[in-house]
């Protein structure tokens, strides 16, 4: 087999992009393709074209949608490494944003003017995201000087903007009906969090109860992992993800700590001043320290901000342009609140870059082939 | 700038292939174009296609050769990671293997039958080496079933021959006029060494007389380090590679361990057994354990189990068909001396494979586009 498909840089993420024309529609033939495409069985991705990190191991496939008012649909893959499976409850920002920046320049929305949006809906989650891809000049762009935390290279901007995000998975934005609540964990603490469904499924641990800071660096937050792990194993059930004594996947629900703002520097060695954000946060993708902070974790947070007594609002309550600052590793993500109603968001706005890498057709091995060859 | 390029696997690299039709002529050019194409700035090559490993970040020119009985040109490119360089003095033969297969894929070279052979210079030190590729039903194998220790992976089988390697670098197959003899090591004992040059120049250590075994575990080796920098630091002004007195480079003289068969477990799990193989061997690549061999320390180790009287010739004679097997952390990889004349191999062979990967457009920034996007 010979597939085309696009690889795009999406905020700190790159993505295989398939077109649904070509590619299987069987949920299992397509993710055994993708585990071909990729090498994904093999811990360093050797025999294809995935990248051996999850930031680099992610696929979407790209389609007309047939829902009305809705441009774009694509499915979200995160095609293992070491192990030959896809995870597919997952959606994933960044790729959103290569994806708005795809249909623009593949033709499948029309330019309109200086700024282009795209209404994308993730067929994982159901959730419908807006993309308002830079078309400056009414002509797609390939090379752009917007940055995102996390990496100098200039994109394309694309802001993205998650559409009535809140109990997206549990119906809810507040899964067990409290803004704040002692956690009982296995082999620790009780820890203060709020559990907040907006965007994903998210436990949000308040550092300073805990005796950490949510400003730890990557390594110390490594330190954490395992106790981190134990707070979302103990969430997952009350936040109603998983029968209770049963563990959640690897991917939802999130987890990880907020604190105040304090001076730090980021992975990149910029220096960030405590005035220069509003609440600091270290998050877990994975079972490992995010780089940064998943788009749809900075949803969850902004959400949770707006909610009173929330261990977010504790430390600090959106600034009056809507805007949020999170301080994350690699430096600051602002994500913005609007449209809100009842105390829940209908729009949440994170400004994002993307960029096209490369047009390629993947020569992926099946077992036919194999064996024929 | 859109610039067509083919990702293969070679062995255990995976390798961009560009036509020199596409790419600058000017060498500086061409570095910045790869660095960009790359994203080699970034330690993690976020915004480029390159794979942020030393054998992922690899590239090679290639070109119809002006050379009287050579195919194929291609310059070698080790594309810097969170460095904006590219390296161009070494060569590597599992992308050569790449090369070959794409020269066959992309119809530079007319297919012969079954087996079809690529005759290539690596502009870079001017060696000459041949692919031969399988081209079963005289048509050209997208898959194949053939392996190589450190993957389980298929490719396309892929023969790569050393022509007349002894000697390339010092002039002579053995350095010291010695097949073998005692080394004085600072602050060690003395240990029986051959020093050959093949392929490139190696130090070859006697497991078994400095207390060891030849098929120690990667850890094991990994506390060796210091001893067998010694080692090679002892070795490399009596080889003619530095002025006595003087430190080597980190490439060269390569250094590693030879020892009896024995029973061991390689690092994908599998059980080798002491009759699959012939010597154990260990090698170190830029001071740190080689997770196999690299190809031409492995021509070196073929070329001295020709040599009487040699280290390796003290364990292993090459079999009757002519292949030497050589127990590496990995598995087993198979080479073999042919066209012997004076005891100097005019011809050493690697069974490998390759696999074509993507053709791809790559979108490459530059400095004009960035700045008026």
């Amino acid at each position: 087999m010979h597939i085309p498909a696009t690889l795009v840089r999406g905020g700190t993420s790159k993505c295989w992009l398939f077109h649904q024309v070509h590619v299987p529609a069987d949920r299992g033939e397509l993710a055994r393709m993708l585990v071909a495409a990729y090498g994904a069985a093999d811990p360093v991705e050797l025999d294809g074209v995935g990248g051996a990190t999850p930031t680099t191991s992610k696929a979407a496939i790209v389609s007309a949608s047939p829902a009305p008012g809705v441009d774009i649909d694509y499915l979200f893959a995160q095609v293992g490494i070491g192990d030959a499976t896809v995870e597919w409850t997952s959606n994933c920002g960044n790729c959103a944003t290569g994806v708005a920046l795809y249909a623009v320049a593949k033709g499948m929305v029309p330019i309109a003017g200086d700024r282009t949006r795209v209404v994308m809906r993730n067929t994982n989650t159901g959730a419908v995201l807006e993309g308002i891809v830079d078309t400056t000049g009414g002509v797609v762009q390939h090379f752009g000087r917007q940055t995102v935390p996390g990496t100098r290279a200039g994109g394309v901007a694309v802001d993205l903007t998650f559409r009535d995000p809140a109990g997206g998975t549990t119906g809810a934005l507040l899964p067990t009906g409290q803004a704040a609540q002692k956690l009982p964990v296995h082999d620790a603490e009780p820890v203060l969090v709020s559990m907040v469904d907006a965007g994903a499924p998210v436990v949000l641990v308040d550092a300073d109860g805990a005796g950490r800071g949510g400003s730890e660096t990557l390594d110390q937050v490594r330190a954490d992992v395992p106790w981190l792990r134990a707070v979302r194993h103990a969430a997952a059930p009350l936040m109603g993800l998983v029968e209770p004594g049963h563990a959640p996947g690897d991917a939802v629900p999130k987890v990880g700590l907020v604190g105040p703002p304090v001076p730090y520097t980021t992975t990149l060695g910029e220096q960030v001043a405590a005035e220069d954000y509003d609440v600091s946060v270290r998050m877990l993708s994975m079972n490992a320290p995010h780089p940064a902070i998943g788009l749809t974790s900075a949803v969850a947070l902004a959400a949770a901000g707006l909610v009173k007594d929330s261990v977010v609002h504790g430390i600090a309550a959106a600034r009056d342009d809507g805007w949020l600052r999170l301080g994350t590793p690699a430096g600051v993500v602002a994500v913005r609140c609007s449209d809100v109603r009842d105390g829940r968001p209908g729009r949440v706005t994170v400004r994002r870059a993307a960029r096209l890498l490369a047009d390629a057709r993947i020569y992926v091995p099946d077992t036919g082939e194999q064996r024929a060859a």
